[in-house]
């Protein structure tokens, strides 16, 4: 047995089963290993941002991670957009990067570069694997990192010669798995007395809080009076029909400020401080107002599940808390499309434990109305604001669910970051139906030019934030790269092509003109 | 005047006047200070790794850095690969990085990263600007820094605050300029003594030694006696009739060494000692025949065209050397395409002075071998083995050089890592004509999975190595991106398209199905 195998069979004894990879010659070695342990499912994607993203989306639906498969500093490079927005959602990621051989190293050939100099900001865990008998053991260690808690990516460099020579440490190693640790009780108990003291509490809500058991102790918490607010960026957080739906923390934060005016006390649970996306000329960083007391009862790596209901328990709350009822809209929309009226169709059309892969930026809020009380489903957001995650994502959950459907949201922006995905949709026939929100602009941009104090765009300036002159036609762009793709401009149009895309298993291309 | 004012008015003063940019909120007051200073170019890129490509393309035509402009950490990664092949082409980039404000930066929100740790390994010179009136003058420093020698790309990290707030130190600041050191004069008699003394001396030649002027002390050399080398991939190289031709280094360490066979001299000139591009079980590394004596005359930061001349005259050798005269195939290609029949095809139509930009892997050879004595023109190499160059390159040299053809060549796979560069082609209507090799396979992979001892692909293996189910569909994808596109079957398709292609200006795409 080489190194090659001594790693997937490590990987695979800890459940990591599949691999998004893009791999090249010095990964040789674990490709040809992949024939020899059939458990490990590899999906071939044209872009690294894909296979990164991919394995994002794959660990937030599973709750386990998947590995990449990389070649060397570039390979890493073209995904590591991804990884940030793994690292901001928490998700774990085991990253297998392929390296020169050992000895070869040291005449510096054209593709070495400082691989550990690049992948450590964006690892919570980074160890090269320089003999084949170090593989199995520190795979195992990587599996473990990168469960935290609260998780990450890791990154395992893999040298050729370590994938490719023979190796005595053959038995697959069991990673130590960790347990979040219950909260501080005497943090509880201090919050409980604060939320008694306080007159308008807000408990923020974020990570491991905002999934379903979270969700359902936080909505005793509101039944008891105090008010939920969860982080704006999500990496996963059911929604819709019977399932509490906490506020939002708005993304500007003049909107923020202006709706928390009057909390007197913010209680941090699976998460922290709330903070400003971007500064801005005479606006605030903090996103808690003058005067508000602040207190973190759960920290991320806790269990926040245990931490609510004992929070909630403490204040006496009520057994369940509120949840809306199922609410579809009646009428198919009509007329223009917008982001509202694509989203009342979503919700008509969406089947219950859909999961909605969102990078839509301007357009996300329309569907998000739509859907609040649909069909219940899950939401994976953009947790760290690096655009093109909202395909790779929906790649990695339709492998990882293969029998909940996905829906990819898009701006048209976002969605030409990483196109790629596409064929990795149409190869594996995975589940997902695409839309892409064509504004023919970086329409954020607009905003946050005159909110910067940088004043209107001058011909130049409009130059960088228009996706025009000349448009980007989706439907032969998703149709080269092997998926049914419909044009849609109008209300009835999206209406009838959503409502097939759900009717039928399979990937599916919907570009909105809004 | 706002740092960003500052900044972009160094740069200009500097002659850097192209900006390849993909923008975000962090470089808002950047993207609005375009329109106050007209001589800076901008160019909008759907994905940084086209922005990046770009301005190493540029860089390569023209001599001086272009600017990016990318948006914080994640920004950055996705422009990663391209600069480690422009640094590994040794080409001088100006990379812009917005960051968070300053006093923003301690909250760590979503889009906050590392930035120094990421840019670090494929930046010559890393500073941040933490103040309006430090822009303008590390700007200058970045500039000067990316000139190297030998050169490569550079970062300066702009936070908001200090491109929103206003400077005092207003005035645009010149950067220090450095000169190439002449080579060592007893280097140089060392190496004339060495090669007298040597039966079958080799001069392997990189870098600057591979442009027009270092080429042709090269040819004198060649005419008295020595074998001149180049290294495989180069950065820039004048090529066809009245162009010394020197050897090329071969990719395949077996090959290389068989070709090298009784050499027992060889001299370095603007590069170092050959290396394999990776190792493989049983191959050597260092690609010097066994005995064979290596001196390193002149280093890749020196005047490698004063160096050859002092060598050639101390050598005696005559004024002049060889050349190819002109000679283009009679015929048209006819029957089945391949790259050698495309290579006739570009041969017997490329006009003088086109640059080929090359990321065509596998299918490189046959073009090279078609153009080895057509008309005068200059090829860029895929410097840093990181695929998906061929075509940034070609959108910078093409804004480097308004009234050059440009001649895109890439595999399938290398052409769709940085598809989204179509657009800008289409946008700033560039004289690129892209030939995409569509063999459905990462064809180098087949050979290279046999050549590093792992085997025949298997089933599961065989899915990471072809591009095949579904076949991508390349005329749609150009179409889709607002390029005209032609797919050609054979070789009398193929003429009839890059004959029609080289009679027009703008941009137009070529799936070659081979």
């Amino acid at each position: 047995m080489n190194g090659a195998d001594a790693l997937i069979s490590t990987l695979i004894a800890n459940d990591v089963t599949a691999c998004f990879a893009n791999p090249g010659t010095s990964e040789m070695q674990f490709v040809a290993a992949l024939d020899r342990n059939p458990a490990m499912r590899p999906v071939l994607c044209l872009f690294e941002g894909v296979a990164t993203g991919a394995a994002d989306g794959y660990a937030r639906i599973s709750g386990k991670p998947a590995c990449t498969l990389l070649h060397l500093g570039p390979g890493y490079g073209n995904g590591l957009a991804n990884l940030h927005n793994a690292r901001r959602a928490f998700t774990p990621v085991v990253n297998v990067v392929g390296d020169q051989a050992t000895y070869h190293r040291q005449y510096d050939p054209p593709l070495s570069s400082d691989i550990h100099g690049i992948v450590s900001p964006n690892s919570l865990w980074v160890q090269s694997a320089d003999s084949p008998d170090a593989v199995a053991s520190l795979a195992a260690e990587a599996v473990g990192a990168s469960y935290g808690p609260p998780g990450g990516p890791v990154t395992l460099i893999l040298p050729a010669d370590s994938a490719w020579l023979e190796t005595k440490a053959a038995d697959p190693v069991l990673a130590q798995k960790p347990v979040r640790p219950a909260p501080d009780g005497a943090a509880i108990d201090a919050a409980a007395k604060a939320i008694k003291a306080a007159k308008n509490p807000v408990v923020l809500i974020g990570g491991q809080a905002c999934l379903a058991d979270g969700l359902a102790q936080a909505a005793r918490l509101q039944a008891a009076g105090v008010t939920i607010y969860a982080d704006t960026f999500l990496a996963r957080i059911p929604r819709g029909a019977g399932v509490f739906a906490p506020k939002r923390m708005q993304y500007f934060a003049e909107m923020a400020m202006a709706e928390l005016q009057g909390v007197d006390l913010m209680v941090f649970a699976g998460t922290t401080q709330p903070v400003a996306f971007f500064a801005y000329p005479n606006r605030p960083s903090v996103l808690v107002p003058q005067g508000c007391q602040t207190l973190s009862a759960i920290a991320r790596a806790e269990d926040a599940v245990a931490g609510l209901t004992a929070l909630a328990d403490a204040l006496g709350a009520p057994k369940t808390g509120p949840a809306p009822a199922l609410a579809l809209p009646d009428a198919a929309p009509t007329g223009n499309l917008t982001s509202y009226a694509a989203g009342a169709s979503i919700a008509r059309h969406m089947p219950e434990g859909a999961i909605i892969c969102d990078d839509s930026v301007t357009s996300g809020a329309g569907v998000a109305a739509g859907v609040a009380t649909a069909r219940p489903h899950e939401a994976l957001g953009l947790t760290g604001g690096a655009i093109g995650d909202g395909l790779p994502m929906a790649v990695g959950a339709a492998v990882a669910a293969p029998d909940r459907k996905v829906i990819s949201l898009n701006g048209d922006g976002s969605g030409m970051y990483t196109i790629q995905s596409l064929w990795t949709m149409a190869r594996e026939n995975l589940d997902v139906t695409v839309v892409v929100f064509a504004n023919n602009s970086y329409r954020i941009l607009n905003i946050e030019m005159e909110r910067t104090g940088a004043g209107a765009a001058g011909p130049q300036a409009a130059k960088l934030l228009g996706l025009g002159d000349p448009s980007l036609d989706w439907v032969p762009l998703a149709r080269g790269l092997g998926v049914t793709a419909t044009r849609c401009d109008t209300a009835e149009q999206f209406e009838a092509a959503f409502a097939e895309a759900m009717s039928q298993r399979g990937p599916r291309f919907i570009e909105a003109v809004i």
